[in-house]
């Protein structure tokens, strides 16, 4: 199984605060800036895997928290794993959970010790603490682990920012003693919380960077916050986290967000919106976003982008792909799903050559242009 | 556009009633017998086109009336007809729209005329005579176009039954004549019509065969009357069709159904079965059917046939299939029709290959015994 080495990560080329390299892990290396598509349940919403690898994808997401109630991690691990489970041979991050537990399950009560919930599905108990959130992961098999974190939405009271910090720092510590005997290879990250407050930022990442992990998360943000205080918490924490380790902003964000945050020294993203957008009918290309439920579209025989490397793009009619949206059929959530997972890759793919050039700033501007002069309407 | 040479038939090889051979359409050649799969709204429900041709398909059924709704068929025909709007450059069949109406619109009048009819999508008022009939058929760019006619469910009283089977065979002429003005190289089709009686039937047959259509479809049948009725139906139709036509069954059926009805000299097939069953979880293997919702395949590390040419039948496990079905995932829905498509084109290139060999009847002999001897458990 272990046709690579163990984790680490290496930077090739800087460009201000960016940087582009790779993290190797046991299934394969992952080019960074890197952004992980969310295969929430084991499978990626409307696509194939086949086309998930084909978009430029080296590593995907997937949710702790759906995998434990629906299979089950023990049943997954009797499987062979999360990887051989779903047919992804390649890279795999798991979150830890805690996420979910907040924003999905009903009748959470949380505290010091961990999480209790009612799942969703079927309003069984579970419970979720630092040392089986590592176990659930470590059965799963995931490259990456994350550390289980209380994750709030913002505007929140200082003191409660203050409170879910001090419990997710006390959580890492007890992740990253429990994950010691987990299977080498294998690679825990901390998760930098503290809200909007830079000072609580700041205390989070100088704990976490004592406790030495293989790779730093900047989560609990993209909840409710302006881009920019998203932006400033960044440029707050990573002087903080040593160089020779990937940093991860959780569950972001957008194409103009990847593009902020990559340049402010973000290695690694994780969203569901090319997904879910794409089921929506909303596609991101060269020339901004797109709605095709839009009627402009009705009788437009043009392809979203001939120029794109994704098929769906270039093979059909905007006209087809508006008809097939009203219609309601799969097969316009799949291709639209499809075209936003190349997008992205490929705004990654720019980014990486352009930090490489030296010539980020020059990238962004160049992108932004394009999203601004905005889609072209038909002749 | 036409690189095949316009509409033919011809036998290869016969053994006993059924026959090998082909149909040439303008858009290429259809192995006979043929299965086609249903693209109701210009989509395979969850299926890629791309996987619909490597599944073996050959040609693909469009619904005139699902299409006449929306998009409408004006505005395919400015988009540069069916094929080129839905990407699908081979061979497609259009029903006629009629048996649609009688399913799902509301508030439908019929008469001598034609029907008047709301849509089911918004209500608006349409009309569908046998002219319009043929008229949208001819703006989608159909290779091969359906008279229209009236299906009716079974059982009806003798009486009615006459009725309607007579109104279509006056419907047949006027397609016919309607027809004359079609672009050359595509081919109509006539519809028996007659109910489960006997010399309806062949009342039917002997006068659409005097009319001279360049196939003759058998229709009315598989709403509600048992397989012997059915079957007992195309032996009583085909005596009276020309040999050097081909034969087509409409909207029929099991795998079962397949090989009774080609048994009895039908050449082409279509049905929603595959994809429909698929998204509810049942495939259609050589072990016979298979319910992926059953609690059985939970822990199944074994994939649904490791011989199978389906990638999707073989690449994962039933465990998976499972927990995709169970969860609702979309792709659980695509890998599933993906495996049924896939069968159903391996039936049918083994039933084409059995009548070459003059074994059909082993042919069909085994892969009942096949069926009947089921899906072993896990160990």
């Amino acid at each position: 199984m272990t046709a690579f080495p163990a984790f680490a990560f290496r930077v090739d080329a800087i460009d201000g605060a960016a940087r582009t390299g790779a993290v190797s892990t046991p299934h394969g290396e992952v080019r960074t800036p890197a952004f992980m598509p969310v295969g929430t349940q084991g499978a990626m919403k409307g696509v194939h895997w086949r086309d998930v690898k084909a978009s430029g994808a080296d590593i995907v997401l997937g949710n702790t928290y759906h995998l434990m109630l629906r299979p089950g991690a023990e049943r997954i691990a009797e499987l062979g794993g999360l990887h051989r489970f779903v047919n992804w041979p390649h890279p795999i991050l798991t979150d830890s959970g805690g996420f979910q537990v907040m924003s999905l399950s009903e009748l959470r009560k949380i505290d010091h010790n961990g999480v209790a919930f009612r799942s969703h599905l079927d309003g069984a108990m579970f419970a979720l603490t630092p040392e089986r959130a590592i176990e659930i992961q470590t059965l799963l098999g995931s490259d990456i682990v994350m550390q289980l974190d209380e994750c709030i939405r913002l505007p929140q009271p200082q003191a409660e920012l203050e409170r879910a910090m001090k419990l997710s720092l006390a959580w890492a510590e007890r992740c990253k003693r429990a994950f010691e005997s987990a299977p080498p290879g294998r690679a825990l990250f901390g998760i930098v919380q503290g809200g909007d407050d830079r000072s609580l930022r700041a205390a989070s990442a100088r704990a976490l960077v004592d406790m030495d992990f293989a790779g730093y998360a900047v989560g609990g943000l993209a909840v409710g916050e302006p881009q920019a205080v998203m932006l400033a918490m960044i440029e707050e924490v990573v002087p903080f986290l040593p160089a020779d380790r990937p940093r991860y902003l959780m569950g972001v964000g957008t194409p103009d967000d990847l593009l902020g945050a990559a340049s402010r020294g973000i290695d690694m993203f994780d969203c569901v919106l090319p997904t879910r957008n794409g089921r929506h009918g909303l596609v991101y290309t060269r020339f901004g976003a797109i709605n095709l439920r839009n009627a402009r579209h009705a009788a437009d025989p043009r392809p979203l982008d001939p120029e794109s490397r994704c098929p769906a793009a270039r093979d059909y009619s905007r006209a087809y792909l508006h008809h097939l949206v009203k219609a309601g059929e799969m097969i316009g959530a799949m291709l639209l799903s499809e075209v936003n997972l190349y997008y992205y890759q490929d705004l990654m793919a720019g980014v990486r050559g352009a930090i490489a050039a030296g010539k980020l700033a020059e990238f962004c501007a160049a992108t932004r242009e394009g999203w601004a002069r905005g889609d072209v309407a038909a002749v």
